[in-house]
């Protein structure tokens, strides 16, 4: 769908101009300069010719088709333009101009003015607010960036800057390229998850590299995302950390976890590479996009000194990376061709063995690549610098190790990251990896972070089947019941159902819970307690006391005729006081539930993401330890396992002290129901599950909170 | 004392060779090349002439002193030597050679061997399995590394190879370089507390770069870092954490927090600047060498685009570090010179202000840092590359910018850094920027890594004569009753105290705890319990019973005497059958305590750290959130204010859930208390207080045990 827009054949270039300084002069001299494929209009209503091109008055002057046109325009005149493009059948338009919603109230008019102007004429926006975009293939650079290296690598890119770095590095590394450059912009018309699925069909796009501060339509994004992971890599950096949380620290739930560990949580489990440290962003992109993944999370470290060999084993050990002992076979192979001194475990130390001839390497690379045991093999230390250290003829034998490593990659289809502190000096060994595609450079963080995103991406395509996706059938598994109840909350014009309609709610798609009955009177309680075996808990029920225990309204473990008729006449005597105006429509009575382990679930809606679900041990584990996990919805009874083990507290789960297991099964159960009625209910903005009491066999809801969304 | 070592005026080179490979040659070819000041003196009995210098049969033979040798000869070659070099009274021997405890049992007899050399000599040893040292202030390279930078920078390193990272990095920024080089090898003779102290009291060494993986004498170095660090940075990347996890997980205590939480604890509170990231070792170092610490943990960010602001906001943010709202001033001025569209918060986005003229970069630097809330500059995106991006003449003012800073950060004496993604680049504003000493990175990770440990540094430097240091006064506090405990347990030939015992030795220091009385008969039992006003606790006090609750030998909240006269016979009874042989001393009587907050308090000797105290919450808090603190003993009761900050859990000290605080007055009393113990009593290897019992006024230690070191 985005094809005509950025693999436009014609460019229209409007606000054309003769200055030099300006964009309108720059773009055409670059697009010419660069060798554009297609064909390209200079449009402004002043000019004749522009660098030897013919000027049009007006877009719509034109007789050929135009597929893009960039708008180097201010904000003001967008508008007007984006109607002429419409009446041209222009595809898209990439708007330069900043000055809308970043500028508050007045920009957002101005902007939600374009984006109607754009949905009304058909015209797909890139932008605005955007550096603008390139296409490698076609040299159609509408962004002015000079030279900018081909590769397979699609950029989608949130800030200009960023894309500059991230280009300026690949420039610097003379390594891998782009295919696409694309600055999102202001995000108000074409989406992340669009430009994503434009890029998975790519042919020529090996991975995607993403530079992510927030999204519109995260929900559309992660599913977007899950679907195009499977075939090529999503390496993505996500900013704006700090000023989101700020943001989201106003809200309950949001306040228990910065809203960047959902998002991260959810990006992951869509399968994205998730970044957290800039400089670590184009080489993971570029090993995505040139080595196999590394099947078994384990990894094998060459190494021809301590400090390396240490200080990566560490990392990798950080990163959850296995480092497996070598099978005796591969030790006793090693040990025929190592001084006496060398190390066998892994990592494995040469101890001088590669001094007379560094293609020993090769040798040990041989030998280790081929345990089974092995996913991959990190050489660090000073390969590809022996001819610059010691002895200049020594680089003969790093040349050949070099071009072994090569074809031993292709063959094993077991990548090599070499680690070498002379990556910037010049080394022709070191150039040869390059050409071979093995991932050469002089951090050891970088080397590290390299290794452990193909394991992560390896882990990944092992199990995303058993993945949920992203998809919301809304309302498709509602029922008739629960229907009544939401309408009749909403008739009566309230957006809280009480604490016996959410319980109704919830059971009725399968959730344990006792109910209980209002009573109306102090005797209609007496009767109602009479018939329950246990003894029972008195509550207000009251549209206008949502906090039932700041009004005194709940009585606990009361047994006797006269406890309940005392109970009762307290409970309606304190709301009276608490809120004399409230409309108290009588109190609940239910079964006291027994002794077990607190559980808190919630549900709300998150800005970004949609619906979410949080999930941690009830008490102190979250008021004060923060023990909490927030999941993207849908989670199946299945995927919740996962979700269960996020938090540290959930080993008590597992019946610790000497206590016996409690029933996680029936827990998994109820984290798939929320999910199923969250997806039912699509008028449901928050629901708290509070506490859930967790036995060794089954689970009781104690208090069932749900609000409704505001109604449009 | 190690400045005749360190600062050799004349070297002999044992083991010289005509033989280029050879080390012995290599190394009086660098000493001549680098122009060394001192004399050299090849010692071979094989030889008459090196490179022209007579070649001494001995190292006797030589008349003038020798200050130190270069001993390049094998492992077992090395006691002989010493010897001679001890005739010779030579200060000092850098030994090359491995082959020593790295290689087991073997090579750990002849490590002993060659130490008890050195001591009997009086020739102190660097190494052995040492890459060498170098003095580049007399051009004194005994390591064979080509031109290494000249600089104010100490380097300690326990690799050679990141000692080669470190130097080449050096090199290839052309910045910062050393004084000296020191490879401590396997550390067996001069300590790295020796070093410090000789790097802290040398006039060209601003700052001291160290990489450790583990060291022998860890308290003495902690004490020697917290007296060096106020005078000069300590800049240190500790590795080994996985190995060394793996190493402590056997013992007890150890196995809540991996050894490297202890460590870094502990070199943060000596004021080292503890690095985990090897990238960023050098130019955290070369920062801390030249910049002012920044004194009010405050930073403005000045950027010329959102995505670069976004990030470093991100990380500063997670440093922990302030970037505090501009006064209305400083906006205002801002606003004078800045287009409307600029944002005037911090982070400071020029919006395209600098376009035109990049010079007003110092105009805004100039502003924002005359500020009184903002304590350092950091100016993150394109300066020092708008003469490349965008059009030549631009350099100009960014030249004129450069210049500006530089004068700027001497006046002010306020840090700027300059993160540019032209870095790498050439750009004539970007070397300006570094002739004045400002620091300027192609990393946002690293420029923000900087800006904090500036920070740190300042904060430390703020508070550091709070802190407690690292000396002991064995023995200092102990008292006549104590120490009679401790010998009574001894003569019985026992090395771990019966709780009562351990009790009463805590008491006797003021710990509030009730020790009880043991009985030796149940009608004993009865006449003490008759005593108590509380419910009482029965406990079997038996030498061989350590594990009370495994023999069935506690009961609890007892009253009556048939109670309390069945519960003796019990006791009594599976005591026996737990232990027929046990030798069964009686049953402790004590008062049962109150309910309360559960505390665990452990101290044990650690092996690189010696006396070290554990604190957190009992029972879940420990046992599953592993919710501990570690800290290095001694502890006052006033540096224990910030140990109860360490555990989240602590939180519950200050009420929750409207209960009252408890009483943290106490709960420090009783850790400088348990410091003060440890401190009085050598003997003692391990003590666990478990559980502590803290109420609202007081606490009651409710168990103790304590264990004594072996004899030898």
């Amino acid at each position: 769908m985005l094809d005509k827009v950025l693999n436009a054949r014609s460019v229209a270039i409007i606000g054309a101009s003769k200055n030099k300084t300006k964009r309108g002069y720059q773009a055409i001299n670059t697009l010419r300069a660069d060798g554009y494929e297609g064909e390209i209009y200079p449009v402004n209503p002043k000019e004749d010719m522009i660098l030897g091109l013919h000027c049009y008055k007006d877009i719509t002057e034109i007789k050929s088709p135009v597929d893009l046109a960039l708008i180097t325009t201010p904000a003001r005149t967008i508008p007007g333009i984006l109607r002429k493009c419409g009446e041209k059948k222009v595809a898209g338009a990439i708007i330069i101009a900043g000055g809308f919603r970043e500028l508050g109230d007045r920009g957002k008019e101005l902007e939600r003015e374009v984006v109607a102007a754009a949905k009304e004429t058909g015209v797909r926006l890139i932008g605005p607010n955007t550096s603008g975009m390139i296409n490698l293939k076609t040299n159609m650079n509408l962004v002015g960036i000079k030279n900018p290296p081909k590769g397979n690598i699609a950029l989608l890119c949130q800030s200009g800057n960023m894309a500059l770095t991230l280009i300026t590095e690949a420039t610097v590394c003379k390594h891998e390229g782009f295919t696409y450059y694309v600055g999102v912009g202001n995000e108000s018309d074409i989406k992340f998850h669009e430009y994503l699925e434009f890029f998975k069909n790519d042919p020529d796009t090996k991975s995607i590299l993403m530079y992510v501060e927030g999204m519109s339509q995260g929900r559309k994004f992660l599913q977007e995302a899950y679907e195009t992971s499977t075939k090529k890599p999503i390496i993505l950096l996500k900013s704006g950390r700090s000023a989101a949380g700020k943001k989201s620290a106003g809200s309950h739930t949001g306040s228990l976890a910065g809203i960047g560990e959902v998002a991260k949580r959810a990006y992951e489990r869509a399968g994205i590479i998730v970044i957290e440290n800039s400089d670590e962003l184009f080489p993971v992109a570029e090993t995505l996009s040139s080595q196999p993944p590394i099947k078994n999370n384990s990894i094998a470290i060459l190494a021809d000194g301590g400090g390396h060999a240490t200080i990566a084993a560490d990392l990798l050990t950080d990163y959850g990376i296995n480092l497996p002992e070598l099978s005796d076979k591969t030790k006793e192979k090693l040990s025929k061709i190592l001084p006496e001194a060398a190390s066998l475990v892994n990592p494995v130390d040469v101890a001088g063995g590669t001094d007379a001839d560094p293609s020993l390497f090769a040798d040990c690379a041989r030998i280790i690549l081929k345990d089974p045991n092995v996913g991959g093999l990190l050489v660090v230390g000073l390969f590809g610098g022996y001819g610059i250290r010691f002895e200049k003829s020594l680089a003969i034998g790093e040349e050949a190790a070099a071009h072994r490593f090569g074809a031993m990659v292709k063959k094993k289809n077991k990548p090599i990251f070499v680690h070498s502190l002379y990556s910037s000096q010049k080394s022709h060994a070191l150039d040869l990896l390059r050409h071979y595609d093995i991932p050469v450079h002089d951090s050891l963080d970088i080397s590290c972070k390299c290794v452990a995103s193909l394991c992560k991406y390896g882990n990944y395509l092992k199990s995303y089947h058993a993945k949920t996706n992203f998809v919301f059938n809304w309302g498709a598994r509602a029922k008739k019941e629960g229907r009544d109840i939401i309408e009749n909350v909403r008739k009566e014009g309230r957006s809280a159902l009480l604490e016996h309609e959410a319980k109704q709610l919830i059971k009725l798609h399968g959730a344990p819970t006792s109910v209980g009955q209002v009573a109306k009177t102090q005797e209609e309680a007496w009767q109602i307690a009479k018939n329950i075996k246990e003894n029972v808990v008195l509550k207000i029920v009251s549209p206008d006391i949502l906090h039932k225990s700041d009004a005194c309204g709940v009585k606990l473990n009361l047994s006797s005729e006269k406890e309940i008729i005392k109970g009762f006449q307290q409970i309606i005597k304190s709301a009276k006081i608490y809120n004399p105006k409230a409309d108290i429509r009588g109190v609940l009575v239910a079964p006291m539930a027994q002794k077990g382990l607190e559980i808190i679930i919630g549900t709300k809606i998150d800005e970004q993401f949609g619906p979410v679900i949080m999930y941690g041990l009830g008490g102190i584990m979250v008021e004060i330890m923060k023990d909490v996990t927030f999941w993207v919805l849908p989670v199946s009874s299945t995927s919740s396992r996962k979700m269960l083990r996020d938090t540290h507290s959930s080993i008590l789960l597992d019946g610790v002290r000497g206590q016996k297991a409690y029933d996680k099964r029936s827990l998994r159960k109820l984290i798939s129901m929320c999910s199923e009625l969250i997806e039912s209910y699509p008028e449901i903005e928050e629901m708290d599950l509070n506490p859930v009491i967790l036995y060794e066999q089954g689970l009781d809801v104690v208090d069932a909170r749900i609000i409704l969304k505001d109604q449009e």
